[in-house]
This record gives C-alpha cells, sequence and structure tokens, in this order.
C-alpha cells in the first residue's frame, strides 16, 4: 500500500502515521519526491482492510496495491477451472449453451422448450421458479411446484437445470431439485445468500449485478470461495448505462478482463442484457467470439403469451438457426459446441 | 397504453394486435397519422403488465401512459405522509436528523456517539449491527450482541433508534430491538426483504440502490406497501456515476421528484454519499436546502479507529457545528429543527 | 406525438393546449382513458420541434412518436449505403480494415505501419496530424506536416487514408491530403465542425461520443446528411460508464441496433474502447461477429516509444496475426475479408 | 509515480524499466513486498506524460501520484481567484446570479427579460446567439444580430452579458460584444476553442461536459490557463446517468471537491441540469448552501413560445420570488447577494 501524504504534512503528522502502521505489524519506507512525499507499506496489506487511513492528517491518498480478492484470482491458480456437471465440463475447450424459458409457467411449456432445445445442442436447461419481478403486481413464479416440473424436465431429457435462488430459506429445496444454483444480478451482493451458497456442495452460476464493477463482481465470487465452494461460474448479462434503445449494455470487455484476473469460467446472457429477442443472435455470436465459456439464452415456445420476459426470447425455430451460426464462430476461435 | 406500428404493419399484423388487447377486456382506438398507425389501449393497462406486446409482428414500439406505482403514488394520496415514531414526526416541518456510527463496535463507543449526537440535537440514533461488506475478510458486525446495545442506548437516551436488516431470518431479532428497520441500498431489489417487512407495523427506511431509478427506488417502496405496511421513508445515499472523486454522486434531484411522485417522506445519507468527511457538510445543507425531510450522518467518537467508513465519518464536536449550521438552512427555507 | 394530460386538468387548459396545437396547422383527437385523458396530435410533428408542450398547464409528459432523425434512417432509404474509396467499398459483403498509428510521429514510422499493415490485409490506413488531447502539456499532433507524411504514405502503398479533423479552419488543408475525414468522438457534437464536413464531397466516418445515445449520434451523423453529404460511417468506439477496468466500455449492441434504425455503414474501433492492447483482439472478433462493417485498429511499429496511446497499440506481428483469426470470424458471419 | 510489477516479472524486465525510467532523467527506488515489487519513480513526473510505461513487460500498473494540473491547482495558488467584472466580483463573499433566456429571439424578449431579472437581483444577462442544438432542424440562434441586441441590452442596463462560443472562427465578433465568454458543455473538450479563448483577455465560464470527470473537467481549464487566460469560471451543470427522471443528474459534490482541488470560483446551472422549471428552485437553494460561487439560471418572459428550453426556463415573477428565497440561503452559509 501506497500512502501519499500531503504537501502540508507536518513532522508530526507523519511520525503518527508512521507509528499507525507500524503498531500492526507493518513496516514502513518513507520516500521524499519533489512535490510529494509517500509511504511504501510493506507487509500483508489485508491487516489495513476497512482501516481508514486517509483519516489520518496529512494524508492525501491512499493507493492500494494487491487486489482486494485472493481465492478467486488468477494468482491463486493459474490453470482455468473447468467446472463438471453430470460429466459436462463448463471451462473447458467446449463452449456450453443454457438454454429454456424464463420462468417455468407450466409443464407443458417447460416439457416442450426442453426437448426442443436439447435437440438443437443446448446441454443445459434453465428455469425460473422464484422471479426477482421489479413489480408487486407481476408474475413471481410458480415456487415449489416449478422446481418440480424442473426436476421432472431434467429426468425426461437428462439435461442438468440451472434455477435462482432469492431467499436463503429456499436453500434447501431448490438444492434438491437443481445441479447449478443462480444468483441473479440483484442480488449479486446480498451476502447471506451467498454465503449460504458458498456452503453446499453444487456449482453457483453468479451473475453480474447490474451496476458492479468487475472487482466488486469478483469480490461477490470471493464470498462464495471463502466458504469453500470454488465451483462458480460467472456470469455477464449487461451493465446500467446511459443509453436506452437496449435494456441493457452487454459488456463484452468483461471476458478478456475476468480471464487475466481470474481462473473462473466465464459464460453471457445476452437475452437479459438487449431485452429484445432480435438482438439476442449478434450479441451471442459476439460473446463466443469473445472468448466466452459458455452462453445463456431464453428460449420459450410461444413469446407472445410469455409471463416473463417474452420480449426477449426466441423461439425454438429460431434458436436451432442460432445454435448452428455460433458453432461456425466457436470453431473459428478454436473452441467446439 | 400506446402502440406505435411499424409503418410497414399488415392488415392482419393490426387485426390480429387488436384482436389480443381486446382479448384481455380492454378497448382499441386506431389513429391513422401520415407516418405512423397508433393503437390507444383504453381501461386498465395493468391487465397488460408483463404482456409482451412488443413481440407482436407489425409493433414497433409500446408506451405506457400510467405511472407503474399506486399505493405509494402522489395520485393514490395527495397530502403527505407523516410517520410518528415515539411522537418525533418524519415528513412533518420539523427536519428530523439520525446520526451515530457506521458500525456497532463497542458498548462505550456507542453510548458516548448517542449521548453526545443527542445533545447536538439529533433525534434518532443509527448503528449497524449486520453490515453488508464488499469483502468476506472485512468486520460484519456484531448482530444479536449489537442490537442489543442499541436497545440499552436507547434505554439511556431515548432516542429511538435505526438498524439495518440483510436477511429475512433475522427480522425477528431486528424488530424486537428497533424502532425503524431500515433496508441498505444494495438489498432494495431484495423482493423477499422488503416483502417481509411490508408485513410487520414498524417504520421502514428504505435506501435507493446505487443504480436504481427514481421508478424503481418507487416499485420496491411499492412492495413493502402492497403488503400493508405505509409507514415508508424514502432515503437518497447517492448513484454510481462516471465520476470517481466522491465515493458516489448525490443525487440531490431526487427530492422534488419523490416530492411531486410521491406523498412519502424523503431523507438523504451524505455520508455514504460523498464517502469523505470533508464533504459531509456542504452536502448536508444542500439536501436540506433542496427539501429533504431528514438527514442520516455517521458520527463516530474515534473514526482513526473506526472498523467500517470511517473515512466518512464526522467527530462529535464537527457534527455539533453542523448542527448549528443546518438549523440556519432550515430555516431559511421555512422548516424548523 | 402524444400529449398525456394531468390527472386534474381542468377543461380550460384542455382546450388552451389543444387551440395551441391547432394553431400550427396540426389536428387533435382527444380520448379520454379511465384515469388518463390523451391527445393524440396528427401531422407534421417536426413542426413542434422544440415547442416546450411541457409547459403548458395541464400536461403530465409529452410522447413523440417519430425518430428525430430522417435521411439518416432505415425508412428514408431501406437499402444498405455502401460508400466507395478508390474502389474499396465499405458497407458492403466485405469487411474493411482501417489501420496505422495513433498519430504521426515520424515519417520513417508511418510508413514502416503503413507496409506492414498493407501486407497484413489492412486496406485503409490511419494516422492523426491533429491529435485531441486532454492534457495541454501532451503532443498535439504534427499537424501539416504530419498531413503531408500520410499523402506520401498513400503514394507509397496506394492505400486511401484516414485522419481526424479538429477546427473547420482545417478543413482545406485535410481535404486536401485525405481520402476519409473522421471527427472525433470528442466532436461528435461540434455541430459547426459537422456542418462543414456536410458540405464537401469525401466520405466521413463520426465516431460516437463517450457519453452519446445512439439517438444523438444519428442525429450528428443527420447533421452531416442535412447539408448533402450522405457518405457518413458510423464508429462505435465504447461509452463511458462506472466500469474502470478497461478505459471505456465497447457497446456493441450498438451495432445491430444501428444497422435497425439506419442504412449507414458501422465500423468499431477496439483499440480506443479498451485502451489495453492484449484487449484489442477479443473485442476486434467480437465486433466482427456481431456484424460491424470494419474495424478501426491502432498498430505501432514501436509502442514503447510512441508519444500517443502506445498501451493499446499493436505491434505489427500481432496485428497480423489478428487478421487471420478476423479472417476466420468473418466467414463464419458469411463475409469476407 | 509508482510502477507496480506483476508478480512474475523476471530481472531482465525490472532493468529494462527501471533503464528507461533513468534514462529520461529520472530516479527509480525499488521496493520489493511480499507479494509485488514496486518501482518509486522519483523527479519531474510530467516528462513520463502520455509515455506507455503499461506496455512494458513486466509492468502491472502504473499510479500516477501528482495532480495532471497545475495552473489551475490549490497547490499552485492557495487563495481564491476572484474575478472583477465591471467591479462585480464572481469568486468572493458575494454570490452572482447570471440570468435571462436560453436563446436571444428577439429584441424585445431580451430588453424584457433583462430589465425584469435585474430588478429581481440578477447581476449578469445571459444570452445565446450561437446555439449548440442535437437538432440540425432546430432553431440555432440569430447569430451576430443576436449578438448585437446583447450589447444594447448591456447598454440599456449596466449589466454585463454572457454568451456562448461554438466556433474558433467566431471569437472576433463575440469578443466585441460580450464581457465573458461562455464554452459550452459539449465544446469542453474542444481543445482548439479553448486555446484560442485562453489567448484573450476575457473572462471565460467553462461548463462541464456532461460526461466529464472533475479531472477532466480541470484539465480542460489547464488549457485555457496555459495560453495566459487565468480569469476561468467553472460551471457544474448536471452530468449524464442512467436517471431520466431529470435532464441530466446536478452533481453538487462538485463544488466542495473543486474548492480543494482548485482556486478558481464554480457556479452551477440548475436549469439545463434538470430541464423542467419546477425544480430549478429546489436545486438552485442546493447549490448555494453547498457553498456555489453563483448560479445560471434561465429566465423567459414567455416560455410557452420559447424557441429554446422553454420547459427549464422560469418566469420573471418565479424568478423574482427565487431570489428572496436564494437570499436567505445565502445568508445562512455566510454571505450575501
Amino acid at each position: 500500500m501506497i500512502i501519499v501524504l500531503r504537501p502540508d504534512a507536518t513532522r508530526e503528522q507523519i511520525d503518527h502515521i508512521v507509528e499507525r502502521v507500524k503498531g500492526l505489524g507493518l513496516s514502513v519506507h518513507i520516500s521524499k519526491g519533489k512535490e510529494r512525499t509517500i509511504l511504501g507499506v510493506i507487509g500483508d496489506e489485508s491487516v489495513l482492510e476497512g482501516l481508514p487511513l486517509e483519516v489520518l492528517p496529512g494524508v492525501e491518498k491512499v493507493m492500494p496495491i494487491l487486489k482486494p480478492y485472493k481465492l478467486v484470482s488468477r494468482e491463486f491458480r493459474r490453470e482455468d477451472t473447468v467446472i463438471d456437471v453430470d460429466g459436462i465440463k463448463i471451462g473447458g475447450r467446449q463452449v456450453q449453451i443454457i438454454a429454456g424459458p424464463c420462468s417455468i409457467e407450466t409443464k407443458e411449456l417447460l416439457f416442450d422448450a426442453a426437448k426442443k432445445v436439447k435437440k438443437a445442442g443446448a446441454r443445459f436447461l434453465r428455469g425460473g421458479a422464484f422471479k426477482p419481478r421489479t413489480s408487486p403486481y407481476a408474475f413471481q413464479g410458480l415456487g415449489e411446484e416449478g422446481l418440480k416440473y424442473l426436476a421432472e424436465a431434467k429426468k425426461k431429457t437428462g439435461m442438468p437445470v440451472v434455477t435462482e435462488i432469492m431467499d436463503p430459506r429456499d436453500l434447501d429445496i431448490i438444492y434438491q431439485h437443481t445441479d447449478i444454483i443462480q444468483i441473479g444480478a440483484r442480488n449479486m451482493q446480498n451476502f447471506r445468500l451467498l454465503t449460504e451458497v458458498g456452503r453446499v456442495d453444487k456449482p453457483v452460476l453468479l451473475k453480474r449485478g447490474l451496476s458492479a464493477t468487475l472487482k466488486e463482481f469478483l469480490m461477490s465470487a470471493e464470498y462464495i470461495a471463502a466458504e469453500g465452494n470454488h465451483k462458480i461460474i460467472l456470469c455477464e448479462r449487461g451493465i446500467r448505462t446511459f443509453e436506452t434503445s437496449v435494456r441493457n449494455t452487454l459488456d463484452l470487455s468483461a471476458i478478456p478482463v475476468i480471464k487475466e484476473e481470474t481462473h473462473l469460467p466465464v459464460i453471457v446472457d445476452p437475452s437479459h442484457a438487449v431485452g429484445r429477442w432480435g438482438m439476442v443472435a449478434p450479441m451471442a455470436k459476439a460473446a463466443i467470439a469473445a472468448g466466452a465459456d459458455g452462453l445463456m439464452i431464453e428460449v420459450h415456445s410461444d413469446p407472445e403469451n410469455a409471463l416473463c420476459d417474452g420480449a426477449q426470447s426466441l423461439q425454438p425455430d429460431k434458436f436451432a438457426v442460432l445454435m448452428k451460426e455460433l458453432k461456425k464462430i466457436a470453431e473459428a476461435v478454436g473452441r467446439k459446441m
């Protein structure tokens, strides 16, 4: 950690700062420049975590040197983490596609979607039983009943399933019925929920919050890892910006940054990002070209009547066409589907 | 609701759209303009909630006419809501100051802060027992022990207290020890938590999420109100923007917008917004000048050693000076403290 | 245009609004809903341009129906605009790569870069002679001397050249030495400059401003088209968001939106967006996968010593490798390079 | 400047970096920490300006220690700059109000507004002759004719005037007719224009760009100062964020930051920020409470018929009421009007 002193810092102020830092078992190196004096703090930076060095008189700014995340960092583990779900690998050479309806509405619609996305090449089925909705008056999901349909769809198709958790009290029931537990964008900093899913042994699909920096995103992954669960799949799904022509701005530069900073797999959800089915295909292709390890795509057999996010859902036949195009892109970047 | 048709919408497409809307019990008025045909939908717009009209072939865009929130809207209730806590009124002519440490660290520090902020004129004591922290390695709060100290501080000083809830499982214990239940910025769209606090009879202080639009903020208040709890205090605490010289950008224009759109009281937390104690005073004054019903300010007797957010905490003597200045501003805008 | 009235709008207010609108030669249709009365304005909406209908008493909000841009819109011209520069077509099936140094520094460096990017398959050479720099103390470009080197590089290699204009007073000299005139992001709303380049007969490469909505971007293109110059190439180059791990957030969803809204070609500048050469390649590939008509990439033979933006410049050998990868992506989406 | 090395930086890489830095006449101090080695660069940091140290192999990140602006910084000059215009002081104890129409439309409307704002206590008259408009089809201002009306209004009322420059070619004519030259938000990084107004001897009112960081804002002021003109008035006018209920988000925390970082006066334009006249008053009061040295407010005698920004213009009687309220706020913060 570097502490930059104010140009008018007094001798007493500097002594006080040095004493404080040394009191924490760290050593300090003082370097007097032409315009500023800086203090280089040597030792385990984490003991300074949360200590408000900025309030010490004479301090102009404090600049951390180290990354705040450890277990999820590339430094902690150099090789890519590959997560195995029923023999299907996420984070390896194969690009994985998770597809299905936004929310589970009826058993028939779910089974129909499951059958069709499987046929088109998807390897995971998604479906929401507990839905976070901006309005209290909107459809909130089928709850436990939906989970049962999902488990049944798995039995029928053999596809592992992904569903979202919103409340720590639902963990037991969700754990029983799903293969991957999803934490949605709005709960990325629901730290209690992160802690709970960190204690189970199923993979967690963690979505980036819509105004989360990548650093915060990785800190949320660190919350899960710190509890012992290292099977974390990161998911970029668009961030909030000033642009309104699409629902969110898909931040594809997150992919190379995440690949550089961590060893975890990263997938992309183009459906929630753009919010319009007509733009899902170009963004899906771009995501794979940028190096994503997979995609999560909403598919609904009857978008016109969908109870949730119909505007962004692809019809199964359009999805099948897209899958063929994605295969070509995957191959163009040296991967397979 | 207005449905704007694409310039190339066919007769069949238009008939299909009209049929769909009529099928929901609404009537439709067709208006052919020079460049576009538009459909005016008449009736209860809420039955269209979530229906993806945009996916119907021939539709260019859909423009809602009505506000999505009802119970919290100024239309639903024209007079200002005034919330009475132990005889102290929030939302009336008096501007209320909530002060205290970010987190409860020791009994002594809490009592000391309580005594001093009361002496300076604050009427509510704040203190966090459960703390949402970006890092899993940072101090997470004293939990139940902290709640007990808080209740004790209330007994000693007579000041009603405010503390944050992060998890629905903590509701009972928090309910017992606090007068106002706070929902933090990161949980503004934790819909399960909103639903739970909507079912109790204590006031809820709801903070705006750091990337929440005011519309979303009011929808979250609607979640609470929809369950029956109308005692909601809104709190602006800074939004995330591109600017990095302060922690968040305090959006004071939220105050007049909220006053126009709702009947609920609105307060401001300048400490979390700016993140630096030296800038709390100007922003606190500006908030009252802009019409805020109160402020929430962090005060710590020993910021240098605070375990959380020390950099933004005022020392008690600085807080006392600020309170005198705030009184003048309150009077300049026709209010009292 | 739709005018939504306040629920408490009086008879007199409504009459006044209707009278004002009719006074402009438009007709009005009144539609009384359950909760709101709305006025549908029929006729040429543009006569209302800039008229503050919102200030009329009784008006709640005004919702325009039509797009504010005309000449550049897909409605005005259904087929894609293809721009021919010395026989090379931008906007057609072939994806075009513009490459070269950020700024022209020496004749030797420019010629070296030109030769190498040509060999690797680039068809246009870029190079800045007038450089917009955040700091007045940074290198501002070689000016006219740089333009001459650029023209010479064209002669040597046969590649058409692109350079930026910052000041209307430089138009004559720039016009003489370049094939495509670039308007940089910071000048996207320098309306005088737009007007001036709208009056010449050379193609204009218009970069999106870093906080410009796509609507504003297209309105700036409309400025150029309104003066008669329809040879406009749009360029997405990253927008400003809260994320700081890359310089700007590349908004690739801009590509399908622009393709839907306009008939103009759109290219992407990944170098300025990410600001780090190591991330140029994945973003370049993603851009083509998303449907871009071309790319603008910074290449410098000696990035370590570059006077401008060295951190984001590719070395020629890395660029050559990238070009091979881009070719595969282009083919995967049915295009060629 | 601090250079943080990658954990895997080799001996050769470190030597190369040290050699490069020393070659520029700087000295380097190497400090080996537990997890990272860092290089502290000692000497005149500005020689590194623009040099891409990040591209040197082995470098993880580069952290500048010094502020990039010099002449405008508080370090360069500790006392507040007070700008005297015809005996009226901007930046002193007196808060100054600049008022008038957005654009000059007719002689009569301008004179009427001038007379009324003067009577209400404003000391400067504003009026635009050259108007930057998003649409090429909107009213672009009266140009030179408008400037003449403005000069005439000054003669009649004795109030100094402020008008905007958009094009360096207009400098002579604008210089003749105005007392303060305004650079609008869209031209904050029109570096040629900044350089030109830096060469004249009249005060410049520089508006913050709508996505400019405060650091960039001060760098633009530095451009003006670097040419010799130190009479710079900074103006916060709202920034672009995700919030759409107001036109822009007024960033009042900019005031204390600017006061800390520079010696220049800072004023606020609440009219452009909020875009709705009903919200101008609370924001104007908040700005003065936060420490602004003045305000710029749009006043139009007939907003309903204004050719530009009528929605945000106050009528003269409402402005007069506001002025009385502002006086009270100014006194509450120890200033006068």
